[in-house]
């Protein structure tokens, strides 16, 4: 990611997601019912759930979630009412006053995002060292066409890369190798030579993501999902919740192999991916996706520059000294030299201050924040984001791969049975010690 | 499942399953050099990984897992103890005092079950009713075929049922049905015509074990994994542990569509399958999963017979009435009327009882258990588990699809950061709600 | 104790004890008009307890305990309805289908058991060495009256022991202690020298209850609280709710100095309180203290039948051995030697079955159960007593030295914080360790 | 507290107070000896602590303070190494490079206060009203001696006061419960009717110390105790985390009752004591306390900074007003009306900048810091705490009274354990609301 922000989640004009959730008790046919009711609202439907209910007194819940405008929406909940009292726009990218904006509940939900990109999904911006290149442009397309139809559950495609644009991802592997021992962290400087030996990493290979997010699976949970090219800083926020982390697969221009103003295959795989591998970073970059869910705009903007000044461009301290573990600085040469020169401020990492400093995006920073551990930058986005106004909590239920928002008791004492069987077997463990 | 216990868990006389741990530091090539190592080894490896140690004072850890017997294992230590004096065998399915029997770390360490079967495999017992039928045999042994070939990350093949297939189906599903509204308990009830709407479960279709699985994933996290027949005891009930059941994928013998001496897949979709949709009965089952993990030979049979009596068996209370939950009565029509009349007796679910009740496989049980709720079988299993002697406790990392072992401070650490991370999370909730 | 159970709470004939809850809005002098009314009502108030309120809608809570008859009690609940409607028999000794029975709140409340003794408060049985003995009832009444007159927050009075009693003291003294290093289970060993150094315990000194209840504040928090004779069963384990031991003061008859059939001193002392000193047999002892409040009649037997088989005639295993800890067997120099012997059955401590076991006071016991360890017995316990059919929860706020119900979402709110913190605190430390 | 830090924890030049831990095995006459060393010490004890051992491999554990110079303290622990070789300094108030200062474990160390006053102890600076006032100084010195003669456990002495005193204390009653009802927070008007009713809060009378802390006991477990005058921080809010209030018992001087520049039993009783009532206030309180303990003289001075803005001079939120709950303005008429005035600056409460803010004592503040809640200024200051260096984590446990430093694995499991024990709890109540 390294984009500015722009919120709009939506692909058409006046079109906007939205969940409804409307409860019905069992009766004969009534799930025919629903399901027909639900099929003439005449609306794009993303996702229909239905489930015994959470809530007493209704025997079913069901979870719609569809794209309209606001009449379309209107006549929906009009539509519904008829088979029950209890409708209710649980979240929505609307305008009129609703109290949360939409976002993903499950992880296949962020197929939804597939095909918006906010630029360079398919054109380039003039300064782009392709843009003029028409075989790298359709190069770029072939691939990027790849991530417009993958959907959740199935393998990442692979792509043969080019001898070409293995060329290049081999200039840019050596010339950062050279640095890693002495400008990485040490959690990359451990991770790295298993990435070798496990995936694929070697001057003359351009590792698959498909390899790498299985490998990063048994790591931390983590897995990469092929992106177009950039999303909105929502949506790419929201899928950290759900430990996703959204990943472009063409590579840059060839005619510069130590520059490019997007993201691309260098950037993230030898850049973010060593991070993911690490339980804290995990943790951490979790945290940022949990409190962007359903974030105000304001707030999605502040969480946006915490991740530009930690994930992009966060240095670290380690024993006496510090070094770098944001992926813009990994995945460039040139700036991981300088940044840990005496030429830039670096200011201790505080996500009150760190989330209100601008930056831009074109040239080298010349503030950067220090992390005491990523443990530490976890504890304090988790009060920062405590301080944020969102009404309601929410968990990530890893088991279901879906967003619990803690709204019912039932919920609430779900959550803290779990929490007392964990703690049960937390004593356990520490009598056996 | 419908086994007796037989705890062979390997394929090969004298081979069995063990897993290494060794720990290395930091120097050039030193990953090139253990895994050269363990390729020399000569033996047959189900699983490598290496990451950061979670131990201080060394850097990285190697967990090794092969099928071996004794001989072979002893040459393998010495070779390693050439490079660190750090190894360690974590557990083993051989005979020489090792503390804890092996169990699957990792979701995918499940296929190495796929062709370890205990009875009708391939061949069918004489009393089965399609023994002598050689054509049942031969499209049960095509079936089965698909299980064996299956690993874990891919879809479940379908399987395109026949005319025939799915009359039985039919027969059977209509016979059933009728009873569930006044047999079955309110969890099964609720949720099997969400089932129908959603899975293709009618008296004309047998429903896929793909599409079932990915139902159940959004509903509880259970997947189900296609076995070519019986596992043993200890393998099936590990399986639970990653929240996986071994489905089979055949049905029955046309000839009696009211009879099986195996489980079918009549037997897991209309039996099993509803109960896995709740997040109690879920839990209970991993419980009893986790359970299983290295027990020894004694506690896994009793873990089994509570098995029976529950998963299989279990009638619970539901207001003044006692209903069915055990998916051996769901599935069967004539255990299901009788297991509710006044023959049987009925006596309340006491896992320190149960565990050592017997039972025979071949008739109507005498004996019922009788459950309060899924939620109290789930108490009083993991309190009896407390009870075994399993020297070890382990948690279950949904995140990484692995089992750990809270056997270091860092583990433990890492847990009750989790932990206090989730308290945090539900005092918010409770604090909005 | 050493009592059959009769569950007589209540002083006077037809009066019981009654707690009743009322909440009233802030407005001009509205605490005044509540203390008239509540002095108007004409009872025997033992507390009155007013405080802003917990409860969402309402200002204040007020809390009146007092004994009355059913007339008078229907009468106060008419008077009170007439300033507020939200007017609650919380707890009540009546027979009216009240939902709990009365209990203490409050540590002070204990004030109120007295001078309720079931027997030999005064009088002595027939069958007691110094029933005919005037010299030795006068005496035994003149120390019984300073426990009469105790108040909670008081030192307890100090009692000057004459010759002829520090004479009883030491033959006892001197023959137990002989034993206890080869009956006595290892935790009375070790702290009982730190009462010999500490507390006076000596053959030439009989330890003042003042002292060894501020000794055993400081270990474990438990105090002792002097008593007449035998409190009921029900208001004997109440105390023990609240880390109150209640004890007596007197001395058995200098004729048998290894007979008595009732609590003395020498049993207190040698028997229990060096227990107490260990914080695992305290949390045990609480917690049945804490199953029994507000509980039934019925569940009051069990609980006070498991006390007698563990607090008073309790095995535990040591290593491979089996040692004492029960204070009638470490009181009692005959059954002491006698209870290690072959003669007597041992079975395993399990409350279930152990509740439900009959016994008898004035013989040695044919069967003792046998606890592995005072933290298992108390999870036992504890697990035990989620299976009473008591249908609120409580805890022990130690602060405030009181009894909460948790039966609002805002007592259920602060404790889950202070959980909360706790976790913190306790993630602090294990990261420290 | 009013004061300036002044860190000086020792009465005698060059004495300092230390504790040391020493830990011996069991062997015949081991604790004779361990008493005659330390008694042969030759030093002022205030403390000797023996007990069960909490660490594996010894049986006793002796925690010995006392006052000593650097050269009595090597003389000390070099005698008690001729008894183990396990001699610790736990704290010290010395200088040589010991890890943590001297702190209070036990409430009733709070008795080494007792005669540690900064200033005005019995000396009256020139500036107070009653300096040259010698009827006036007697009294006071009367009066303060009452507290330096108090020692824990006992009662608080009652003080009649003078027509004169009663005189001065309705003046200022007067006037400030004017204020009350626009200027005092909730919490603080809710409770002081219950004061009025409870404790003897009138204007005709002083309430009695000893009332006020059996009430606060009641409502929050908060106590009083007597001081002859200003502590230093430190030791003020070390009190703090044993949930004591150290208070003044004398009054101002008569000739001006709106004004004292030091605290006076005006200020505790109208000012501090609502306050404590409210448990929210109380947990934030105990929370500095808890941080002071041990802290770096540094920190002490932020923490009591923070103390100064907050339960001295804090405004808080309510609603869309705010409102007074420092004692500081709460028990000064003039200083309270300016306070809600446009005059003053209001900032948010935030611990690290707060913490830094300089101040001046004799005149109005210029700053105030705003509260959103007691519970969100007590997760703020607890979010501080933990960013300061010290490096070892306490807990109090309430029921012996004491602080428990978590510096071993045992003492940690213990605390897990009551966690997990008070999660049951909590589930168990959820389970039921």
């Amino acid at each position: 990611m390294y984009s500015e922000v722009k919120n709009t989640s939506n692909a058409n004009e006046g079109q906007f997601l939205t969940t409804l959730l409307f409860s019905v008790n069992d009766r004969v046919g009534i799930l025919d019912e629903c399901l027909t009711a639900i099929r003439n609202l005449n609306i794009s439907l993303t996702r229909i759930e239905s489930r015994p209910s959470r809530d007493l007194g209704w025997d079913y819940d069901f979870f719609v979630d569809f794209s309209a405008d606001d009449e379309q929406l209107s006549a929906a909940i009009k539509s519904l009412r008829e088979i029950t009292k209890q409708v209710k726009v649980i979240s929505s990218g609307g305008s009129q006053g609703v109290s949360m904006p939409w976002f993903p509940r499950r992880k296949y939900d962020l197929d939804t995002f597939a095909d918006k990109v906010l630029e360079m999904g398919e054109e380039l911006d003039a300064d782009h060292p392709g843009a003029l290149d028409p075989v790298y442009r359709a190069r770029r397309a072939e691939i990027t066409r790849l991530a417009k139809t993958h959907r959740h559950g199935y393998p990442i495609p692979k792509v043969k890369y080019t001898e070409q644009e293995i060329e290049t991802w081999g200039t840019v592997f050596r010339s950062l190798k050279k640095l890693f021992s002495t400008h990485a962290c040490r959690e990359h400087q451990l991770v790295f030579p298993l990435l070798e030996k496990n995936c694929g990493y070697s001057e003359n290979n351009i590792p698959q993501l498909e390899d790498v997010s299985k490998f990063l699976k048994d790591y931390t949970g983590f897995t990469l999902r092929p992106v177009m090219g950039l999303l909105t800083s929502r949506d790419f926020l929201n899928g950290l919740a759900f430990r996703v982390f959204h990943s472009t697969q063409y590579i840059r221009h060839h005619s510069k192999p130590h520059y490019t103003p997007e993201p691309d295959v260098c950037h993230e795989l030898l850049g973010h991916v060593p991070l993911f591998c690490d339980p804290d970073f995990a943790d951490f970059s979790q945290e940022i996706g949990l409190a962007s869910l359903g974030a105000s705009d304001n707030d999605i903007e502040k969480l946006s520059t915490i991740y530009w000044f930690t994930v992009e461009f966060g240095l670290c301290r380690q024993g006496n000294d510090i070094r770098a573990y944001g992926a813009g600085l990994l995945s460039s040469f040139g700036e991981l030299e300088y940044s840990l020169t005496d030429k830039p401020e670096k200011r201790p990492f505080d996500p009150h201050k760190t989330s209100e400093q601008k930056y831009i995006v074109t040239e080298y920073q010349p503030i950067y924040f220090v992390a005491e551990s990523f443990k530490d930058a976890q504890q304090k986005v988790r009060d920062f984001s405590n301080t944020l106004d969102r009404p309601f909590s929410v968990r990530y239920n890893p088991y279901t791969e879906s967003i619990e928002v803690l709204d019912t008791q039932e919920k609430i004492l779900r959550y803290a049975q779990n929490i007392k069987n964990d703690m049960v077997t937390l004593v356990d463990g520490l009598e056996r010690l």
